[in-house]
């Protein structure tokens, strides 16, 4: 089974990478670029076969290694 | 329009952060972790309504800055 996750920055809490991707890339001439938020995204290959237990597992993983669940919320998919 | 941006390091790239997550992962207990990878997840906002410009430019933020396309594969998706 393979799992998807996204961790994002909250939407209240500063994201200063995204800041500076922002002001790079206007400085390039994509002054169309709005607001920038930068996550993470992982790809994980899971060696189980049951579904809901996949799901548990993974939030149990999101919210103690993966995600700084103060300032980061994490989604994710489950394939296959 | 909004756009939201995967960069994913390529398949035959090593990826030792990934190593280490999965790593973390089996010490914790997670032993059915097989394989992590780690790549960037980016919203943007864009001040345009003109789509298939945005994908133009988009591509063009990407290969000039968002992604290193020596080792890293890009891809989006736009919203609105």
């Amino acid at each position: 089974m393979k799992a998807k996750v996204y961790v994002t920055i909250k939407e209240n809490v500063l994201d200063p990478q995204g800041s500076a991707v922002q002001g790079a890339l206007h400085t390039m001439g994509f002054e169309e670029v709005g607001k920038v938020r930068i996550g993470k995204y992982l790809e994980l290959n899971l060696n189980t076969s049951d579904r809901a237990e996949a799901e548990a597992r993974l939030t149990a993983m999101c919210e103690k290694l993966l995600a700084n669940t103060v300032v980061e919320d994490f989604r994710f998919e489950l394939e296959g």
